[in-house]
């Protein structure tokens, strides 16, 4: 059991290892040279070019004006200044409202820290001679812990009163940043700048049919029944034909040689009416057309023509479209299946893997290098180092394998498989790191446990050990949290490989620009992580206090250096809206019912049984709290409401009356692969501004939904370029 | 121990008490007299006058014609012989669909039975010698049962075997089921009927606005949002003034001397702009502008201007339709809590009221009776009836207060209330029919015990004490299934009641009609009970299949008696079209579920342990089931698809081109006390035709969505009834 002196020497040792990354930080980035590392989102944005200041050579690489090292902290305020709008305008939504999530960690456990300090310490503090007397060991924490009242004491009374308090103020918290967040979203969407999603729906699904290509049938059934909105659609490319993307990939990374080659393949693709999957963006002459349709469901067969909002161009994951939908959902049921079983049994390949990787299993496989093996040094040296390395890399894998996962399960957009691969990760960082340290073991056996446990001894079992455990996540929060934040600052790895990169590859100004790696903020691995702090602080919130400022610094550092990040560094992929909210509010309630659980395993322990019911109300008004929230504003998330849109399009046509839609979403959402080519055929023909009803040929003998023969066959139009026509 | 001639014992009773039901039924049935009783369908469509044979006057009450006695089963074939669409024309969607719930018990177990007299009962009866050499009571089910398997036999793979195949088989039926009938609903509001409720939808939490009363503001935001599409609409009556809905249910009794007061107190209510709820029901043009408007969120807070599918005019529950949503969200976690406690906890005060209701109690409060009470044969009667009687009228009482329940949660359709109250009676029965024969004990000291098991041990347990309980689920099957339906068939109670009411109260032909009571399916009550055929009926498929004649006899009496009933007397108060479906589908596959549960935790007793991993696939395997299901089938419930209602609205436009849609949807949605009245004002402007955009005078100064300053103002129009301009 660590004391109070342990804790304060490894508080030491994480705070001089993070000072040491702040100052290395603030030495490198004021280097001229290391200037792309650390700022390249001014580069992206063009506002900063090449250090070309005015001064001698050396002046070129480092900096030489020795004061600026002095306010090696000066990053901080310079980070925290730009406003939020400012903030959303320079780097998206995404990244502003990312920010807010340790905003949150600070909302909510500064005040509890205050209120836990002023109510709960003093109260375990004063009630001496409790642990003395016990046999169990222990440490000058658990004095301040809730371990230091004796069983069946009056005194748990006051820890009652405050998981009440804490449980309506993480809800008040909760639901003030839900309402900002939503209308920020809502104020994001509605914000003046057009984007060629806000009219457009991803339909998936289009039924086969003998007469009719993908595309015509897409035009047929939008113009029979969204007669007044329609406006145009893009279909997808390359879903059926997996095998030839990877040419065309094989192709383009030989550029010079097979150009020729490789349009010739494009050209293939193109008129092969095997490659154009299923699925299509349809377009509509207003967004209130787009909101009709992406909430509605078209047919009978709710499986066929499925619409929803369409993705930002950037954001489409191509490769999914076209999955049908009995395949999804057997891919869904294998998905969640392999997360189980992934979540719950990873340790037996890794622990198969570790039996393999010993000295004997290396000397069978290479008996050559037995000689080597066998000396004494290098013998220690692999039998301490493999048993861990499997492990270890599975750990660095593990996002990537979740990835892979999401991505089978068939997501159409980047955004979206990111916010899967999180929940899986939350689960197995839930699982693993939480319970696995409170309760050790490796997963399979807590399960095997747990089943066999009744329903009320699972919280008990872990509720004893929370207070246990509490020196334990400090050292972990101090670790990976501020040690591991002050190392992100750093850039370690991107510093090293862009100088590399500099040093043997870069020859123009355009390859330099390339050998920028700004990254972005890794959602899918970095949220989860994020939330294992919300549980910690919830749970010891009221068990055991003194976790919580460890925890508030870790928050306070981070939300620095992120925002620092956000402003001078990443470069978002895609922007989302924010859309990934609803889980991260859905992720801190699981971990405020978490909390209230173990607090009532904890307490039924302590023989304060009358707090049983009263706890029990917790568990269900939060629940309660969460369908509230999630019916009042998840909606702004999912749906976009008829009156915005309507707004929008009528402030838009009283402002541009002229303006060319069709012209405008012609190329919006085109298979990145051939996104460049199709920019020159930009098509003029959309200036005539049809915005009467459009017809288009059709094939069939009769068609009881088409309004009106066609006005004109597909031959009239011949003067149109046929990639064009096949996106009509 | 029941032994086989026990069982047959009991079912030759029972059998002789269904066949003397019928008989009675036969007989009362044939005389004219009773012929309002058992056919009242016939004579509210119309179709049957009085009976006013030609003959005596002896004729006229009494069937002397004593061949029709001898053929007193002919009501089945004839009850059998009416087609499906034609049931579906006569009775409605509803009741249709209704009597396939029995059906799919027919198809379920019909093959199930086949299957395991085939393959189990002579792998469990060829075992000789196991349960002759236990200690164990058993009876001669048992050797036909599962009990008869000594542990760890290799005979349980049959068991496993069979168990794959019953799951396989009822997904099977439920799939092949869920389609018929949403095909069915589909064809049936794609029926050539014209109906309200096809153009209207149902806006709830209008809010409130200073300037403009509820009216006025409807129409403004619709004339904004579905500007194409809107045509007029009807805001709700009496919603905020509970007590002047009784004042005048009070005078309406008293019709005579008080109409000219109730006249007076009407107008009252439509002028006074309190009595105006905000809700109204929003009628559009066409079909499609219906159902884009109920399946989109209209405004940035999902919580106002909810729009659903307004439910048929019959089925609106008027009372509901003003509630504020933070309100709903808390009712609804009231009612959770409620169902929860009356569903375990039933018994406390139950028990209270029988601790009260002693003889030593009633001598305490009516003293004056002691006398009478103390007399030996009362007080015997007295104590041996208390106790039960409160019990009775709890269950009696039972549905009445769950559907008080789900009134209170806030639901706007008679549909939706019998549906949710269907659902609470459903897990009462579960658990306090189902579990508590299973494990004797109340409910609570089963949660109780159930919480301090492990989530293994709960199966065991109860799958344990199944082979058990097989006799003592046959003659529940017997006497509630077997004599209850015949029981159902004869109306005795309508019987009693129509002859006591013809004999002291009839005057003219109107006051007959009114005695009729025709009744309807309670689907709140019946449907649940139905439920516990299927599930005890998967439960005992591979446990004991000697429970599986019973019950298919149960399901074939019930079809042919609830099919009759449906033909000729039962008269529905609404049409959900088959609404209920999804709630039906569901059920079966909890009892499947709970089915495969239980057999898991049987075998493991049994020893069979290698049998765990296999039987653990099939829920999850059902789980998928039921969520591919609901993705593909409950939208079909749910959602009115854009295609259908485009297809629908141009045929309807070609056929009928002049169609007055206005003045037919004019008085549609008046509450039911209005209607009357209301029906002289029909509206004859509307033959008008204004199909161009229309505009209302706003009271405000400026209003940025209004897209054209008003036509005329509301004084232009003062011929309109006031009633009318109201509801524009």
């Amino acid at each position: 059991m660590a004391t109070l002196t342990d804790i304060g020497l490894a508080a030491a040792i994480n705070i001089l290892s993070a000072i040491a990354f702040l100052i290395a930080f603030a030495v490198l980035r004021l280097q001229p040279i290391n200037d792309r590392v650390y700022f390249p989102k001014w580069y992206l944005k063009g506002v900063r070019g090449s250090p070309t200041r005015s001064g001698t050579f050396v002046h070129k690489f480092v900096n030489l004006n020795l004061r600026s090292y002095l306010r090696f902290l000066e990053w901080m305020p310079a980070a925290l200044r730009m406003p939020e709008p400012e903030l959303i305008d320079h780097a998206g939504l995404d990244s502003a409202v990312y920010l807010r999530i340790y905003l949150i960690g600070l909302k909510l456990f500064v005040p509890m820290a205050i209120l836990a300090f002023a109510i709960l310490v003093p109260v375990n503090w004063t009630n001496s001679g409790t642990l003395e007397n016990s046999k169990v060991e222990y440490s000058d924490i658990d004095k301040l812990s809730i371990s230091n009242i004796p069983l069946g004491s009056q005194r748990f009374w006051a820890h009652l009163v405050v998981a009440y308090a804490f449980t309506f103020w993480t809800c008040y918290v909760l639901l003030k940043e839900y309402e900002i967040v939503a209308s920020m979203r809502l104020h994001f969407l509605a914000s003046e700048k057009r984007r060629p999603d806000q009219f457009t729906v991803l339909v998936r699904n289009v039924p086969p049919d003998p007469d009719e290509s993908v595309s015509e049938l897409v035009e047929h059934f939008f113009l029979v029944n969204h007669r007044d909105h329609y406006l145009t659609h893009q279909t997808g490319f390359l879903g059926l034909c997996g095998d030839e993307v990877d040419a065309i990939e094989f192709y383009t990374s030989k550029i010079d040689e097979l150009s020729e080659k490789e349009a010739t393949e494009r050209e293939t693709i193109k008129h092969n009416s095997k490659s154009i999957m299923p699925a299509a963006f349809v377009s509509f002459r207003t967004r209130w057309g787009a909101a009709v349709c992406s909430q509605t469901q078209q047919t009978r067969n709710p499986t066929l023509w499925l619409t929803e909002w369409a993705p930002e161009p950037r954001d489409v994951y191509w490769q999914n479209l076209a999955i049908p939908f009995v395949s999804l959902t057997v891919r869904r049921l294998t998905v969640a299946v392999a997360t189980f079983f992934l979540t719950f049994f990873f340790m037996i390949p890794i622990a198969f893997v570790q039996s393999l990787a010993n000295i004997e299993g290396i000397e069978k496989v290479v008996p050559f290098l037995k000689p080597i093996i066998e000396e004494k040094t290098i013998k220690a040296f692999i039998q301490g180092f493999l048993p861990g390395i499997a492990l270890k890399i599975f750990l660095i894998l593990l996002p990537t394998i979740l990835m892979l996962m999401s991505k089978f399960e068939g997501f159409t957009s980047l955004s979206v498989l990111e916010r899967r691969s999180a929940s899986k990760y939350y689960l197995f960082i839930l699982v693993n790191v939480f319970l696995g340290s409170i309760i050790t073991g490796t997963a399979f056996q807590q399960l095997n446990s747990f089943i066999h446990q009744s329903a009320t001894e699972i919280p008990k079992t872990i509720g004893v050990s929370i207070p246990q455990k509490a020196t334990f996540f400090i050292t972990y929060v101090m670790v990976d949290g501020w040690a591991g934040i002050a190392g992100e600052i750093l850039r370690l790895k991107p510093l090293i490989i862009y100088h590399l990169k500099n040093f043997f590859l870069v020859k123009t100004e355009k390859d330099r620009e390339e050998a920028m790696d700004p990254g972005s903020i890794d959602f899918a691995s970095s949220e989860p992580q994020i939330q294992l702090y919300f549980l910690l602080g919830l749970v010891y919130a009221v068990v055991t206090p003194f976790l919580l400022p460890f925890i508030i610094i870790f928050f306070a550092l981070a939300y620095a250096v992120f925002r620092h990040q956000i402003i001078n560094v990443y470069n978002q992929e895609y922007e989302s809206g924010a859309a990934f909210w609803p889980d991260v509010h859905g992720r801190i309630i699981t971990a405020l019912i978490i909390s209230q659980l173990l607090l009532l395993g904890l307490l039924s322990t302590k023989h304060a049984a009358n707090s049983t019911p009263l706890l029990l109300v917790l568990p269900v008004l939060t629940i309660w709290f969460h369908r509230f929230c999630k019916n009042r504003y998840e909606p702004a998330f999912v749906k976009y409401p008829l009156q915005e849109a309507m707004m929008k399009d009528t402030l838009e046509h009283a402002r541009e009356p002229n303006l060319d839609l069709r012209a405008y979403l012609l190329n919006a959402y085109v298979h990145p692969l051939f996104k460049d080519e199709d920019d020159d055929d930009s098509f003029s023909g959309g200036g005539e501004q049809e915005y009467e009803n459009k017809l288009v040929p059709t094939k069939r003998q009769s068609r009881k939904n088409t309004p009106v023969p066609s006005k004109y066959n597909g031959s009239s139009s011949p003067s149109l370029p046929d990639i064009v026509k096949e996106q009509l």
